[in-house]
């Protein structure tokens, strides 16, 4: 029997302990495509047990309004029948985390996101409902912050974050977005390996280059890649190594 | 009559007080050349009256080591009769910046840059001798430290530095590498405007994106755009503009 009441949505009989359950996506739209779009049955699944998904809007792209972006994630929802809300709707953003049946957080700004969460002091609480499985989507910066820290992000900091230290529901970190070097360029700027190459002078955290079209699929400790795309995996001292859809990414969490 | 002793070079009768004098490059190396080839003539002029520079090897970029990369400007300094010493071969760092004839900070890692001024605690110190005559070079990360802050950096944020402040040396901030849109791309992160009108969203310093090939000369007050090419200027709610070459930036320090 579906349990809709309380805090997420599971299954009678199942324990709420063991069951994350994530979508995080590379980027909430593929080129040629609209917002969300070619998530949309994934995510009818997903959510299935869902009416109402909690909108996380902080990251703010380009600067709108948390209206506007919630907006324009309501729309999409209603193609699959679900309504939203913004959580800057909530006068007390913990109880509304807490009370989600599922929760999505679109991208935009990492370090705006990160420094809203902090601020309004729902990091805690939102790692706490997706490790008791609270059904969950992100997308870029809303994917960048499941993993240990933003340190991987890509975007520019726009705003000071109290902490660099993330949601920590899966055992690495991500570079959404994830672009291979261009042979042609003559830019002199770095690479984005290079970039996650340094990151790895200084840190150990194992990191996953997520080209936009993939997404990672977490169920309760199992984390497996999908999409049609490979994925570049960086370790400390190793060559990059590309890993097929599809592969299990479990193994991360026991390096 | 010139003086080499003391904490910079400054010709008898002038005050150093009022003598900043900068080279601020949006890059080392331009596609094609050589480290710092493309402006060792200027660099001649510029230090000219200085037997040693102080390099800042902090920002260490790909993670070389200090003395790895002290040595490869040692090497390209050479060719212009220069001596260089790394400010990690000193005890007290606060002195040698205080008794540098003339300064480089090389590019790397801003956020570790950063970092590590203040760890050392010689961002203060730093600030204070440009502001008195000390001659300084900066490229990419180093030209990026003497805006108001380090928001408008492309670095991924390897490390968390305690503030993003800056040295404040000039007045505005600088996207250094700047590069315009490709209209051919089908990546759908966000563009380099993009993510500086995200900053101007939030924050109204004005930012200048510096194209690989670009610099500032600072004589005193005097900002002069130099280098063969236009570079972008951001203003909030303003419309971006191209600059030209030799194009007075003075103004930016009333807005």
């Amino acid at each position: 029997m579906l349990i809709k009441s309380g805090k997420s949505c599971t299954f009678e009989g199942e324990s709420a302990k063991t069951m994350k359950k994530l979508i995080i996506a590379s980027t909430s739209t593929v080129h040629g495509g609209k917002y969300l779009d070619y998530l949309l049955p994934t995510l009818a699944q997903h959510f299935k047990a869902c009416d109402e998904i909690l909108f996380i809007p902080y990251a703010r792209p380009g600067g709108i309004s948390h209206d506007d972006y919630t907006a324009k994630v309501r729309e999409v929802f209603s193609a699959i029948d679900k309504s939203v809300k913004g959580l800057h709707e909530f006068q007390n953003p913990v109880e509304a985390i807490r009370k989600a049946q599922g929760i999505f957080t679109g991208g935009g700004n990492t370090f705006l996101l990160v420094k809203q969460l902090y601020d309004n002091e729902v990091m805690t609480v939102l790692a706490e409902v997706l490790n008791h499985g609270t059904p969950y989507l992100g997308t870029s910066a809303g994917s960048n912050i499941t993993g240990i820290s933003m340190q991987t992000t890509n975007d520019m900091p726009i705003v000071y974050p109290p902490s660099f230290a993330t949601l920590g529901v899966i055992p690495f970190n991500l570079n959404p977005h994830y672009l291979d070097p261009d042979a042609n360029s003559t830019h002199m700027g770095e690479t984005r390996e290079t970039r996650i190459t340094e990151f790895h002078a200084f840190n150990t955290t194992p990191v996953l280059g997520l080209r936009e079209g993939s997404w990672l699929e977490v169920n309760n400790h199992t984390i497996v890649l999908k999409g049609p795309l490979t994925a570049r995996l960086f370790l400390p001292n190793k060559e990059a190594e590309e890993l097929a859809s599809e592969t299990d990414l479990t193994f991360l969490g026991t390096l």
